[in-house]
């Protein structure tokens, strides 16, 4: 792992997307200042793609599409890897750390189902495995999580990680269009994927919230572990009842500490007071909210995706690794040695909020009332209107205080078994303010 | 260096005040998880101290007021420097790296006008020195900058790094008080000092200004090469202007690359437009706003300064210090390779806001404006009100586009010696949205 001399430090990058070729012309770009910072020329000595084309501004003699071969070349010291996904891109990461390459990558849904083999492969190696692109894109919030907060203790983490679903919230809340709708709007301007359901089912979001709770409280959470609702059933009811109540609906990545000690990983749209930052993060952006003991509330916003901030925080890394491998060093790794369990989902807290269209009848908001009371269920607000039409029906919208998600769900099926109800109960979870 | 077996990392604190006395306690209360994230126990060995003094939940014989002896110890590994000013600590701090030991310290006046050459000694004895604490309490902005950004180009750093005077400027925003009379608050609720000139004359933003200059732009920049003006001067009058033209006033820690070049770093009350992410900092928060070319804008928010916040960076620091002597390893140091200067006061770019009581008469108007287009500053917005009184006066507040420092102050010149302007003419920076 030592560097002799005036060596070079040599990449190899997998992938040539978006990203990839971001990364590839800022390394030819920016030669003269990322020599100055790292010590050592950075070199780039070959990219891996799936088929060779033509990309402007890069040397096509670098391409090749043995990857394998690749990341095992004695000529490469550290493995850029943009590809995305399980395979290859997991079998191509072992191999390099197990061939003393240095790792660096933006892929989320591999670390998110297999990270600890991974970070533990890499410290067998001793070398470097690096994210910070795998979550909230050119946001540093992986290294302020592993080196700066690691004297303090973290107690949540919360996060608008995934740019298409806040973009299409926004734009819900700001034209009061309907979610199919902003979706198209997001798929035109290039905020959505063709096939989005990636990110509008919370995948995406949810295997952010993995890494980041694993980091946060030194365990390891994987994507298994992690509650996921996207925003597909979000409506124009729901961003009208939020709005009355003062508060947007995010997509929210939320990653506590319950009150028995467990961890609560989960994703799920989530009505919050526009008193919270987080309140505030428009379009595509992302922003992460850490809360601990001793540092208090901090919040890290930026952009979350896009060429060049995922470059960014790719060469961040980058650099980093690349100095390390100048001083023969690697980092600490990952700090992983508690096992606090995962919250069984009924027994997860929150505030709710409850909506459900009921029978315009003496009795019905007391039998409501007295279900939820059955439960200790503490209501905080109700507001009941009037339906129009012939139907003699009602809107209600129930906020309550903070509740275990089991007897949120039991009193939803009574009140649906009661006959009060008419359709579906809508349940949406509160943030605090 | 190298740590052998499974000796404990021993800490040397100096200093046990408000932030000290935190630290001592915590390396206690979470020594647990400390020694679990480092590898191996971290033991207080000694605490510096002008006086001894008894001090809840410290052990006494733990106390000495031979810091010079403490710091050069064989039996200590990172020394924690938590006295501010700058003598002793910077015989401590050379002393402490000289003999081998890395450093943890929140010093801000020190490192921004000693940060060099303590580096250097660092570099040379192999030993880190981190400054987290130094800048924005809580928030991790330094490993940011220097782990994390540095794979990109910074062109901008914008900060409000100051609780007190936010705090103050806040006050005077929410409840129209005087500057006087938000002091005076702030001082009775602990948010500021009883000597508050360092806080509200700006020096201690500067300070750190001068430190996420030098990280920022990788190069040097000292104390004395930033302008720096305080809030004393802020009226209620200014803080009215400000919210009719939909704007805070903040004093922001402003560090940009000039068009020429060289870089602009200084202290300044601003009219920052309320759609900007820093007029949303309230009370005595901190926040940094980071512009990079990749990264696009970021920005890291939360408490600037207290115990228990400024700990958290503190242990930070002193986890990731002893899991390098844990490995035998030091980082890879500041970067400073570069050397585009400070650019001429005169030359420094901005919009401005111009204050001024003029004589109610014809001309005065089209005169104001001749003499500012006489010096190529282009004018935004114009307010004029008559004012009440007998005198037939008016109040003009004019807004600039972009234009030079020098040239501002040159028309203000012209216009008290040309008799329209009656008293002072009011300027204050205005940054865009």
């Amino acid at each position: 792992m030592m560097k002799l001399g005036d060596a070079p430090v040599r990449l190899a990058l997998l992938g040539c997307g978006v990203v990839g070729s971001q990364v590839a012309r800022l390394v030819l770009e920016q030669a003269g200042d990322l020599q100055a910072r790292v010590g050592r020329p950075l070199e780039l000595v070959g990219i891996g793609v799936r088929q060779v084309r033509e990309r402007p501004g890069i040397d096509p003699s670098l391409f090749t599409t043995d990857l394998a071969g690749l990341v095992e070349r004695d000529d490469v010291d550290v493995v850029v890897e943009l590809i995305g996904g399980i395979h290859p891109a997991q079998e191509l990461v072992l191999a390099a750390i197990q061939s003393g390459k240095s790792v660096v990558t933006a892929n989320k849904a591999l670390l998110a189902e297999h990270g600890p083999e991974i970070y533990h492969a890499a410290r067998l190696s001793d070398v470097d495995v690096f994210y910070e692109a795998a979550v909230a894109g050119a946001i540093p919030i992986i290294r302020p999580l592993r080196e700066s907060l690691v004297g303090d203790a973290v107690t949540a983490v919360k996060g608008i990680v995934n740019g298409t679903t806040n973009y299409i919230l926004d734009q819900m809340h700001t034209h009061g269009v309907s979610f199919a709708s902003a979706l198209a709007e997001a798929q035109e301007l290039g905020y959505a994927e063709a096939d989005p359901t990636a990110d509008v089912e919370g995948h995406d979001a949810a295997a952010k919230a993995a890494i980041l709770a694993s980091l946060a409280f030194h365990t390891r959470v994987r994507l298994s572990d992690v509650a996921c609702e996207g925003i597909t059933a979000v409506t124009t009811d729901d961003i009208a009842a939020a709005e009355s109540m003062r508060c947007v609906i995010k997509l929210l990545a939320n990653c506590s500490v319950s009150p028995d000690g467990t961890l609560a990983v989960g994703v799920a749209p989530t009505m919050v007071p526009v008193e919270h930052p987080l309140a505030s993060i428009h379009g595509a952006y992302n922003a992460v909210f850490v809360e601990s003991v001793n540092a208090g509330r901090l919040m890290f916003m930026g952009p979350g995706a896009g060429g060049s901030p995922t470059a960014s925080a790719v060469l961040g890394d980058v650099v980093t690794a690349a100095r390390n491998r100048v001083r023969g060093v690697a980092g600490p790794g990952e700090s992983a040695y508690t096992s606090p369990g995962i919250t069984d989902p009924a027994l997860v807290v929150s505030a709710y909020y409850l909506a459900m269209t009921v029978r315009d009848e003496p009795g019905v908001l007391a039998r409501v009332a007295e279900a939820m009371a059955r439960r200790g269920m503490s209501i905080a607000t109700v507001r009941q209107e009037q339906t129009d039409g012939e139907d003699a029906t009602a809107r209600l919208g129930i906020t309550t205080h903070r509740a275990q998600d089991g007897d949120v769900r039991a009193v939803v099926a009574e009140l649906l078994e009661g006959g009060d109800v008419q359709g579906e109960v809508r349940v949406l979870r509160v943030e605090g303010a």
